[in-house]
Parts: structure tokens; sequence; C-alpha cells
């Protein structure tokens, strides 16, 4: 059985992506820029609902859309919307912070790791942002702080995901089961099974992963 | 002195937004659905920075774009995040709620309004929504609420705003100063000064009312 990560945008679609099958959601505002961070009611409404249904959730923890090198503000205000998940019993969270040399953020990543501590962690596409060959080190370093994930489309979003198969099963194989390289982007209903036999995941993520909503 | 409230997508761009003159900040995630509520890191971070420079917030709340009819899920989600933005000692909070015939949903809007108390209340462009022949009787209810002010285009938000100064006119000469008619939509800092003047207003909102940020 594929675990199916549906990213929805907002409450009001979750009831629909539990009943298309979503075995887990990536919770989000604003899918119009990549996914930010929701508000507290949306949050914790979510948390209720989807855990009636026994179906986890991981809330976005991003202040805005655009890069992923984040000012000590912005910092702190992931920082505090990490905590407040805590505080809502949401199952996980999901950001992801560099440095402006594409680089994990490594100070600012232990904060938020710590913030985060029981939750399981994310860490998303800002890791298409690093350089491929600084991509080894990264995923040792995920690894070692212990997140449980990495989102990845394997190269430029603007690519098609069978465009990045070779690279993805690279990565796959680097990680070698540390933590899980989870594929999205592009990834929906109709090529789901050929995305994840290619690629011998038991994960994948998307929008439309379910179908369209 | 016109009052220039500026329409700004999360944190990050507050402080360019004062620095170029807003008076007041209307704070809002995912502009693209033309506004939902911010996480509470954002909130809480825009309130400080926005307060220590004496330029009040109002937060907007909004649980996702498209139309104004909620259930009963999405209300308990926006009276939770009135409560988050009174705690944080935010200065206002912007919401609309209709019913499916394009009426004030005065059940709804007495819950929010009562959970909103000693904040300043905006009632949105879902004013706009509501039937022309409808609208001085949600004039008459809105002010007798309490509410502060209305945001309105004036007419369909795809028509320039001058195509709306007749309807607009009337709209504040019938409101009489029991509220605020707070003009909005395609405002600029180009237009403000014939818009503000034409319409004989002491506030205007907008995205791009003191330049692109």
């Amino acid at each position: 059985m594929i675990i199916k990560e549906v990213a929805v945008e907002n409450f009001t679609k979750i009831p629909d992506a539990i009943r298309a099958g979503a075995s887990r959601i990536e919770l989000c505002d604003n899918l119009a820029v990549g996914g930010t961070t929701v508000s507290k009611g949306v949050m914790a409404e979510t948390q209720k609902y989807a855990g009636e249904h026994h179906v986890p959730v991981m809330a976005m923890i991003r202040p805005r859309g655009g890069n992923f090198v984040y000012t000590d503000t912005e910092l702190k205000i992931m920082e505090a919307d990490v905590f407040q998940a805590q505080e809502l019993g949401v199952d996980g969270v999901v950001f992801g912070v560099l440095t402006k040399q594409g680089d994990l953020d490594t100070d600012a990543l232990e904060m938020l790791i710590a913030a985060a501590g029981g939750m399981q962690i994310t860490f998303h596409m800002a890791f298409d942002a690093i350089p491929q060959d600084k991509q080894a080190t990264a995923i040792d370093w995920l690894a070692n702080a212990g997140v449980d994930r990495i989102l990845t489309h394997g190269g430029e979003l603007s690519t098609p995901i069978a465009a990045n198969y070779e690279h993805l099963k690279q990565t796959i194989a680097y990680a070698n089961h540390r933590l899980i390289i989870l594929p999205g982007g592009g990834i929906t209903a109709q090529n789901l099974a050929e995305v994840t036999e290619t690629l011998k995941v038991k994960e994948a993520h998307g929008t439309k992963i379910v179908g369209r909503l």
C-alpha cells in the first residue's frame, strides 16, 4: 500500500481528500506560492478532523513564499508556529532553511528541530535548491539530526518528474533508509503507480495524488 | 491626511509598507485568493513590529478563498482566529459572512462580532457580493451591530473603481457616517488622490496604495 500524502490548502477540502484516499495530509495555506503556514483555527480543526479519521497531519511551517533564506524575525515566526503545532497535537511539521550559499542553515534547523521534539519532521523542497554536489552532505546532516523525510522533485519544479528519475534513484540509494525520500511535484493519480514502481518508494506526495479535489 | 490601509501578505514586507507610508495594515496570507488568515507566528510578529511603529493592524479572518458562505466548522475556525487575534493584542479584524441568498448571515456575524469585542471590525468585500438592492439593509444592520467599516469596490472587482464612483457615492451618503465606507480594489499610489477627492473619503485601501512593495 502506497502512502499518499496530499497537499491541501486550508481545512475546507480536507474531508474530500480523506474520502478520496489520502493517507497523510500536508496542511498549507497559499499553495499559489508553494505553501505557507495556516492559521491557528485551520490547524486546530484540521488536526481534529483528520485525527478522528486516523490520518496524520504534517503542518507546513513557512512564513512566506519565495526563497528559503530567512531573517531572524522569520525564524522566530517559524519557531512560534512549530510550538503552535505542538500545542494542537499536530503529528508533524514541514520546513526547510538554507543559507545564501545554498547549504543547509544548520543553526536555524537545529532550533526548529528542537522545537519540533516528538513530532515527525519533513524537510521540504528547499532540498531541490541545494546544489546537487552538496545534497549528499545535506542528507547526512538531516539523517543524523533525526529528520524523518526529505520531500524532493529531484530537479527544477518546472521539469516533469520522469525527467528526474535517475537523480531521484541516486538520492534514494544514498539515503539508504536513514530517512525517507518522498518524491513530489507533478505526481497525480494518473502517474502515481509509474513513479512509485520506478523509484521503488512506498510514499509519494502531491496536490492531485488522489485526483482533483 | 488620508489614512492609507495597505493589504500585505505575511510579515516580510511589513517594514517596507510602513516605511513607504502605510497608516494601517490589513494583514493577510494568500492574496492570490483575496486574503486568508495568517499563522499565529506571523500575526504575533506583525502586531509587535507595527505596534512599535504606531501602525494599527487589521487581521483578515477568512479560512479559505472563494465565496463567503461558510460551514459551521469554518465559522468555528474563524471564531478561533478572532480569539487568537484578541490574545495577541491585534487592533482589529476583517471578515464577512453571507447566506446562500446573498444576505448578511446575521447569526454568524453576531457570533464573530461578540468574539471581536474591543477590537475594530471591518466588513470586507463580501459586501460587494450582496445584491445592490439589499445593501442599504446590510449597512443598517452592520452600523447597528457596531461594525466600524465596510470595505467596498462599489461593484465587480473586475471593473475599474472609477466605473463605480456613482454607486460608491450613494453608499457613502446612505451610510452617513454611521460607519466608514472604505473604498478598495484597484487603488494605487497613482489614483489615490483622484479616488479620495472624488469620493470625499479620508481612508482608502489597497495592496499598491503606497506603491509597489
